[in-house]
């Protein structure tokens, strides 16, 4: 509906307008938001204006805007992603109080693994995840997680593109990161030292619904040193807790 | 732009939609949006067309629609709720792990409590609120201390509108409020027994910025004979703890 002459739907641009905001970017004119979306400046002038009389976005004194609570409150009131975080956050802090480091809960969403929650502590070491962030599958523990347990067509497209190297330990090889998925589904875990920073180990596991399906992966970031088996047996229980919790969907 | 023939935008009508689903309704079909949203069955089919293209909703083999994480992950990436529920979290896990009930972080939006924030556990008592739910302002501890210090303006719109009931005991009277109100500022806390729920008490504090505005209250609830000491000295601790984890916003 309400195409653009180059067939775009007015969602689509709401989308790219939205998608200029970002952590380092959460104050922005209409100006500079057409400029990053690539969008004629009297447009997004115009997508602004709704978006600001809907409450998606709301604008400052200086004219301004920065996302809506509005915004926020639609996303997750009905999302299904936060049933799953709700369900994960108290595992995950036992998580958290056992090994104080980053604790992570990681989903699959268009060939990435996507951040939903992550916990941290001031002593936690670095870390390059944020919530609602992503990294590539190949290379972080969750990611490996994910993929292994991903449907044959995903693993395929994966395998068959190039894999980026984020760091001297990133498997860069379709044929090392085949053999990577098969251990990981053989073990029932991760421990990736150095694929993202050279500095941290990942370790990851599945997390399982009910019905035993892979739905997230939970994670702990340590650093590079750290023996990896007493996350690795925190990261367990919590993901047999998460399942637990996790009551099959009741009828939409 | 686009506008029908009503006025209402493109972006009114993407809200509509999205604004169907709730934490009971996380699966619809278009038809059941379009006549909970209002709109015609064919333009709801049209919306929920294009929301699925841009992955602002995601189709299942039923034909039913849930909110996909993209839109999920727009909303959250670069906004100023998960900036201050970041900032909030370490905190609140205190008060969780020494009050042992729910506590929760709220922030003032459309006149109403808008809950950012919610911790549990398997033994916390009665609660109505939801992550992303909302309470009115004269009625929820949350909303009392937000109201206190909110705008005066806003403060006599709410004042010179109908009180709701919620429960025997929620102040419904004008000027019962404004002595609360007053109470709420002079305490610098409020301790609320059974204005929601009969059975519990509420206890909220202010939460303030770096400037010393206040951006949110912060609140456990209590079963209606818990002594409200404890939580309201460990929540005073945790908005401290959350003030000096607020820098200064950075230049957007």
């Amino acid at each position: 509906m309400a195409n653009s002459p180059s067939g775009e739907s007015v969602t689509d641009r709401i989308v790219r307008v939205l998608d200029t905001f970002d952590t380092d970017r959460t104050l922005q004119t209409a100006t500079q938001i057409g400029r990053r979306a690539g969008l004629p400046s009297s447009t997004a002038h115009r997508i602004v204006d709704d978006l600001v009389s809907a409450g998606l976005l709301e604008r400052d004194d200086d004219h301004r805007v920065r996302l809506g609570l509005r915004l926020w409150e639609l996303a997750l009131r009905g999302s299904a992603a936060l049933r799953l975080r709700q369900a994960a956050l108290p595992h995950m802090e036992r998580v958290q109080a056992r090994i104080h480091e980053h604790t992570q809960l990681a989903v699959l969403e268009q060939d990435e693994a996507l951040f939903l929650e992550r916990l941290s502590s001031p002593e936690s070491g670095a870390n390059i995840t944020r919530i609602a962030g992503r990294l590539p599958l190949h290379a972080s523990s969750s990611g490996l997680v994910l993929l292994a347990y991903a449907p044959a067509e995903l693993q395929e497209r994966v395998l068959a593109a190039p894999l980026k190297r984020l760091s001297a330990d990133t498997i860069t090889d379709a044929a090392a990161l085949r053999r990577a998925l098969a251990d990981v589904r053989r073990l029932g875990h991760v421990v990736a030292p150095g694929t993202i920073q050279a500095v941290s180990t990942g370790v990851a596991v599945p997390v399982r619904d009910s019905s035993g399906t892979v739905v997230a992966a939970l994670s702990v970031v340590l650093p590079r040193e750290a023996a990896p088996e007493p996350a690795l047996d925190a990261l367990l229980a919590a993901a047999r807790g998460i399942r637990a919790a996790l009551d099959p969907l009741p009828p939409g």
